[in-house]
């Protein structure tokens, strides 16, 4: 398998190195190699392989992925030979931006694409599922909602046989960790701070806890666990910037707390602050994502798991690479 | 797909109503219908597929499966044409029973296996799984641990690429229901017969209560998840017939209950009632099966789910049934 990243920030970075590290378990589906990897400024790209731990030395020293100047995504896709697309460039919620069109180009192609990029995912889910089934490529985003937390490939694989009614999840975990800390008597803004100064929220941090980023996830799920057609807009979104240190000392007196909590099921699209009872399992403090899967013959299912993170999102990219292989085999 | 039950006990009753209510979601792999049922007594067969409402309604009213007497079940399985053995017979931990006869006569014969008997997979793993091999038929257990929790293949498909570091988990509804009531104040006695009063324990409970059932499933796990080659006399084992109200007080003192966790690695085996933190995902209170799913890249992966039931164990096998078609198709 020939794969070619677009994107190397921490994800790409990431799962070159669980290239890597995994190099021994993915040999035994023959040769896995990179051959093309590429950000917004330069590229490397190498038919024999491009060495994953040079990579990304390079990277975190020269800031460069490679020595040659970027002119596009496409031009790089379209000079290599390559099977896989691993799409982790950075998210454009409005058009969906230079992810979407390596998705679209590298389907096009027959090329199959494993993504975390929620912007094209949460714009055009329909038309790029179209789009692979016509071209036989095969479109994976295990990584896109949860992070480590396997949600996306459990409802679909796993829990085929059952008709999902509802999934309710914390699907944030900046805005948990805000929340969380809140509940320990820090105001709004104090919480934000300190999620800022341990690297969980952005310097910009309005597409956490306005609630953007879980709606995202939100539309992921109704479109491919529901077999729903939404986008970002149809959604219902409350984000947490409001939420007021008095309503959470309201919310203790009566053993509860307050979460951003996504839910979707066949009628209903919201991200909204919800009031949880304590003991809840979506009354988890911290930065974990869960979520709790109501079916018609297992019943709740509930996952818990690490959100994001450089090894974690990789990890997910990583067992959709291997479930493309499975079947490609 | 031509399927025969044996056992038609709650879980085999369950699963044929599975059969009927997800006719529409099974009709989309072809054919799918039930040719065999029986249990010790008598069975019912008919090359052109039985009616699972009917084989219900009269198992309920009369007692029996159909109006065959039973010689044995591999008269049975020799006399119908069928693809797949659902094997769902009463578990019999000291020597695997009938259940281990029926699996081992249908792999021979090429036939995939779905099983929650817990007893042939706890004694005879390895040798099932290379009968299976040497076959090319499939064998998979899904239901065997955790009932409706998704466990044996969410690590053996989804998490393929991580390195399952270890796995602990409750997974005796029955156990965790009497160790919750204790947390209540109630004696390990009174605690029993509340359990046995609402069917979640046998009148004679050491099969749970002695931690039988989850060292068998500590087992499957070993022996899949892990690739051990392990037999149940290899678990330490401690049941919970001795732990004192006394001691569930002191650990309450700790902020802290007791529960029965069954740990597995590649070198832990072991079933005791162990202190856990009040919160710790392993805290649980009730019937609830849980495990902790300890992996290098993605870290800690919880999942919760019912852990018996008709339905719960019912789904688990449709889910295997599923990935069954998937792969024959």
């Amino acid at each position: 398998m020939r794969i070619a990243i677009a994107g190397f920030g921490t994800v790409g970075q990431g799962f070159a190195e669980v290239i890597h590290k995994k190099s021994e378990l993915l040999s035994s589906y023959g040769p896995v190699k990179i051959v093309a990897a590429f950000d917004s400024k330069s590229y490397a790209a190498d038919e024999n392989g491009l060495d994953p731990v040079a990579l990304v030395k390079n990277k975190l020293a020269t800031g460069a992925v490679g020595d040659k100047k970027m002119k596009s995504g496409i031009d790089v896709l379209g000079s290599v030979g390559y099977d896989i697309l691993v799409e982790v460039s950075p998210t454009d919620i409005e058009t969906g931006g230079d992810g979407l069109r390596h998705i679209e180009y590298s389907l096009k192609h027959g090329k199959d694409v494993i993504t975390v990029n929620k912007g094209p995912l949460a714009l055009r889910f329909r038309e790029l599922n179209k789009l692979a089934e016509r071209n036989n490529a095969i479109l994976r985003f295990e990584g896109s909602v949860g992070g480590a937390m396997p949600i996306i490939n459990l409802c679909s694989e796993n829990l085929k046989g059952e008709r999902v009614k509802s999934i309710r999840g914390i699907f944030n975990g900046t805005c948990n960790f805000i929340l969380s800390r809140m509940d320990n008597g820090l105001p709004f803004e104090q919480a934000l701070k300190e999620a800022q100064q341990l690297g969980y929220a952005e310097s910009d941090p309005s597409y956490d806890i306005d609630g953007i980023d879980t709606a995202c996830k939100v539309v992921i799920l109704a479109n491919s666990v529901f077999r729903r057609n939404v986008k970002f807009s149809d959604v219902s979104i409350t984000g947490i910037s409001s939420v007021s240190p008095e309503a959470i000392a309201l919310a203790a007196d009566q053993e509860m707390v307050i979460r951003l909590v996504g839910e979707v099921s066949d009628t209903v699209l919201e991200v909204s602050p919800r009031l949880v009872p304590k003991g809840h399992p979506l009354s988890i403090a911290g930065t974990m994502n869960t979520a709790q899967i109501m079916t018609d013959l297992a019943g709740p299912i509930v996952i818990f798991g690490k959100g994001a993170g450089r090894m974690e999102t990789a990890s997910a990219i990583l067992s959709d690479l291997i479930a493309i292989m499975d079947r490609r085999r």
